[in-house]
């Protein structure tokens, strides 16, 4: 098969690779689409010692099943493997499994590719109305889903719901439409990027700003650098939750004085769990996550260019499809 | 009255002071027994910019009402005063009342003196069999209920429940002993201090170290510096959550990388509500607090001598309560 497969730093080539082979519980999927994330440009940049080169990177896709018994079963994927067994698991914190895998991460190559083997409980089913390329949106989509799942959990019920999105990529974007869907209606997001925040604003039809001030009882950090924690530390009101999401920078920027004298809660939150997938998959069949039209579609072969066109700055949309057999 | 008077840096003098003038709605109480926080010392040392010279500090007392209906009733102090009427105190979290003040803060003088005026809201009923300087200890008893109590509605319903504490003073002796009042089982206390980690283990039958290693879902943070932040943040295990209490150092320390991969809950937490304190003192009258036996008495007009042995690290008791009339 044809794979877009980094081979090291601002290194990506599209090239014949061996097929993926099933393992004896696994099914083989033909991917349709695949989104770059921004852990995907991360590893590009040399910048993830999780994922060392050579490697096919990916982990935002959809596609069709071959073979067995769901053959030509449209799904969206879990990139998510985890046990199923440990007490994560068992709790329904599959995001906390200590063996947790994710494909593009060693052992498990990604879906840069034109084809990927998963286990079947992570392929969920795709209605005949959803494209692919936005079913492919879950998995971004359920990041932000979770994200404001625990903080709503942990928001005190007697406080108003103001939300303020840190970060206005998909995550960030991903983060809004969930607050939206889950009944808050006070969302402003800071986006720095011109071209970005012009698109947020006219095609996603979000309330987005290039700073902010104010207070807000829920702030959703979706770029985890120590001057987004700084903002969100002091923009939280007091009694408010932040969930932190982003993986900028390891250390530091968070006001911990203010936020122990002002008792606000900062949640650490990493990927989804399986029910948050399947339901944050439900919410973009339903429609409730928005029509999603805020993906640019480009062939897998061009990966590399896609790759450096987003490292420079030139994208505004929140997300980039690519097709492994355009 | 008596006084002991915060002048300057390292400088108190207990000297003659104007009565205090109770408001047309305050009671005027007797101070019998008061206990030196973390926060006078922080003070005492020119740390704390809330707290200028001269300044009556203390916060943590109990004593007998003065005139009115209640006269003569013995009684322990939230020195907690809020407005009563905004959407924190409609809700139960007085302490984020945005106009909350404390005595030993202007314009609030503080309990290191014969008498304190307070609103009687603020006053809970002491039964004759409790000591008065055991009903002071509500106050810093009161803080450790109200960090567990957070920690505990936050941690998720099917973890293990092992916790470690960090800091050996009163503040982190009051979370064990709430964490055992409230059912956890598994409870580690971190002190370096030798003198002070050798009382908890013999006199106050705590499970004291010098330092820790190993996973814990719970870990209480009643130091508040940096390096017990990374501390904290390395040992609270995945899905875990911290409570931090302390006001040490403002920022750093907090690994955010391993908080954010592994969905770790920083939970910020400041004195308690009303009903905290009231629960709390509840718990010193029935006995699930423990004997108490763990404080140190002094006369009030040797009160600059005791805060220069705290701060020396001569005294091994968590508490010294100060006593105004000796």
């Amino acid at each position: 098969m044809k794979a877009l497969v980094y081979e090291g730093v601002e290194t990506l080539t599209f090239r014949d690779v061996p097929d993926p082979t099933p393992g004896p519980d696994e099914q083989l999927i033909r991917i349709s689409a695949v989104g770059i994330c921004g852990s995907d440009m991360h590893a590009y940049l040399g910048h993830d010692d999780r994922r060392p080169a050579p490697l096919i990177l990916g982990h935002e896709a959809a596609g069709v099943i071959v073979g067995g018994a769901r053959d030509g079963e449209r799904v969206t994927i879990n990139p998510l493997v985890t046990c199923g067994s440990c007490y994560a698991c068992e709790n329904g914190r599959e995001n906390l499994c200590p063996t947790r895998q994710i494909i593009s991460m060693p052992p498990r190559e990604g879906a840069f590719a034109q084809y990927v083997a998963m286990p079947p409980q992570n392929l969920v089913t795709v209605p005949d109305h959803v494209a692919l390329k936005k079913a492919a949106l879950a998995e971004p989509l359920a990041v932000g889903w979770h994200a404001v799942k625990l903080a709503l959990e942990a928001l005190h019920p007697a406080m108003d719901q103001s939300a303020l999105v840190l970060g206005g990529g998909a995550i960030g974007l991903a983060a809004a439409l969930a607050l939206r869907a889950m009944g808050v209606e006070d969302i402003t997001i800071v986006e720095p990027n011109d071209a970005r925040r012009a698109f947020l604003n006219d095609i996603c039809l979000q309330k987005a700003a290039q700073s902010a001030t104010g207070q807000y009882s829920i702030v959703i950090d979706a770029v985890g650098y120590a001057a987004t924690r700084t903002t969100a530390s002091q923009l939280a009101c007091p009694g408010g939750v932040m969930a932190h999401i982003g993986l900028g920078e390891d250390m530091g920027g968070l006001d911990i004085r203010r936020m122990t004298l002002q008792e606000i809660t900062f949640i650490g939150t990493y990927v989804y769990t399986a029910q948050d997938f399947r339901n944050t998959a439900q919410a973009i069949f339903d429609g409730s996550l928005g029509d999603l039209d805020w993906i640019e579609t480009r062939a897998l072969k061009d990966g590399a260019a896609a790759f450096a066109a987003l490292r420079s700055g030139q994208i505004a949309a929140p997300k980039i499809i690519l097709d492994p057999w355009a």
